[in-house]
């Protein structure tokens, strides 16, 4: 593969090369990984779009949002990508429902990119994929990122670390219900969005919006925002309605975040944590290698047998590397 | 500190030496840590005491329980430890009301030990902690040691890393508060005991009990317990009563399992856990140690500027680790 080539291609906004690259980052195998790296570090980091990170449980109508609100985005001439961060697909072995089949319209418009979620992706190498298929968007000029969620708490901490704005999407419920959302994931999200706000559920999103305009008021402050965020709001994807306001308050936040310099620092520290990340991956990348990972597996029977104590036989794992 | 003095002291089970060996372990010194692990191998693992996981949310009852519970197995003669693991004690810095006086006739039992939590405790050093405490416990010949969380999630997984039975502990309440209890902690329970089924509340607990033996039926079958297992009881521990059946059925249960060799099967994956997560620990001990802490620090800066991708810094760090 010409990685100059493609690098090219990829900035030039080539939604094909930006699909291959993805795959290319997608992959386990250590040569395509050393080529990943150089295509990333070729690509440097030169824009920044919006990354919206959007959570839902399944029923909530993520797909019908997505495909209605990144229409209404590329209406307006802006390039739009969406990635589905997704660990239980790995159970099914691929993207539960064919992200493209779910997003029909928005598939085929030329200013949309959609990735479906890759299969057999455990949640360390999610991550990673999906911060590195960011920066790749980023690099061919997208101008919104949906990185998509299902809701189930660990992917929530993931995209957290990668977005600019979090956008929770809930459907009309019964107040008692309001519990069902983790209170960890009300406490990420900059924007809470009923959707459903149509037909015979409308009072009942009624309900459901000023429940959650209560709860967030009774979650902490946060300094870096304006008094008034995080906000619920009502919307229809089916109907198109709210998705325009929604829109507003999304960059509403976002300038006023670039403005005050939050938007910067976070990025920062998004970068920081990663670079972490990143080490500790490597340095327990070790456990995996030959002889190591063997040498592992025979002392870890030896434990559960009771012949050597667990730290014992750490140690004795410990002082091997570090003589190698 | 003489350490072979201390181990045969508490080895007698004298209970001043095992509180201080259970400070050792507890240090976060380099040469306590290293005290404390020749104090470990010195005791070797002779004894096996029954190591009850005991969960409940504040306001359960649980220190009512402990003391009910542990006074009447210290007057069949049996010597009992009660270890808390408690991360939120952190926040307070130290135990929540001092573990003594809520336990004020069990902790005058010459029969009992207990160990209030230890202030300033991070997750990962509280999982180490507690698992030598336990191990100092056994070596000291208590025959039983109640580990005890306050139902966070957290702590739990830690302890059915520990123990040999799970307890879930509940107060009486509206069979709609069942989905209080995080399914993760249900499913970890080998008896749910409802507390506080006494007086006005007696019919309260039994529709909870009811509700709860209900939602166990629903929890998939384990192939290593007896087919009634887990089972949900009611309980008071103010008025004593419901407690030597609770003890029965954990007699019962961890019989069935020593017999059918479960009890010895999981000690060892037990085990097998901890040395996995020794070796994590040894192997990321390295970013808090000098002069690699300052350089991660320095680069994480750079990072978070801008200057440099995540990954070529963690590149850059493990390559400096590897030479070195």
């Amino acid at each position: 593969m010409d990685l100059a080539e493609l690098a090219t291609k990829l900035q030039s906004g080539d939604r094909r090369s930006l699909a291959r690259a993805i795959t290319l980052v997608e992959s386990a195998r250590a040569d395509h990984r050393a080529q990943a790296l150089e295509l990333l570090q070729a690509l440097g980091q030169q824009n920044q779009a919006l990354r919206i990170g959007l959570s839902g449980t399944p029923g909530v109508g993520k797909s019908t949002f997505i495909e209605s609100f990144g229409l209404m985005l590329t209406g307006q001439g802006l390039r739009v990508a969406v990635l589905a961060v997704d660990p239980s697909s790995a159970r099914s072995g691929g993207s539960i429902l064919g992200d493209k089949t779910r997003m029909e319209q928005l598939a085929r418009d030329p200013r949309a990119f959609i990735r479906p979620s890759p299969s057999q992706a455990q949640m360390g190498g999610v991550a990673r994929r999906t911060r590195e298929a960011v920066a790749l968007c980023e690099a061919a000029g997208f101008d919104i990122i949906l990185i998509e969620t299902v809701g189930v708490g660990q992917s929530e901490t993931v995209v957290a670390e990668l977005c600019d704005l979090f956008v929770l999407l809930l459907a009309p419920a019964g107040g008692d219900e309001l519990q069902g959302v983790k209170r960890g994931i009300m406490e990420m999200a900059d924007l809470i969005l009923v959707n459903k706000a149509d037909g015979d559920l409308k009072s009942a999103a009624q309900r459901t919006c000023a429940d959650y305009a209560g709860a967030l008021r009774l979650l902490r402050k946060r300094p870096q925002d304006p008094a008034d965020y995080p906000k619920a709001m009502m919307v229809s994807a089916l109907e198109q309605a709210g998705l325009a306001t929604a829109w507003a308050e999304m960059q509403s936040l976002a300038n006023w975040r670039r403005q005050n310099g939050h938007w910067s620092t976070r990025r920062g520290q998004q970068a920081e944590h990663w670079f972490r990340e990143e080490l500790r991956r490597g340095l327990l990348a070790v456990l995996d290698q030959q002889p190591t990972k063997s040498i592992v597996a025979d002392l870890g029977l030896a434990v559960a047998a009771g012949d050597v104590t667990p730290e014992a036989a750490a140690q004795q794992i410990l002082r091997l590397l570090h003589k190698g």
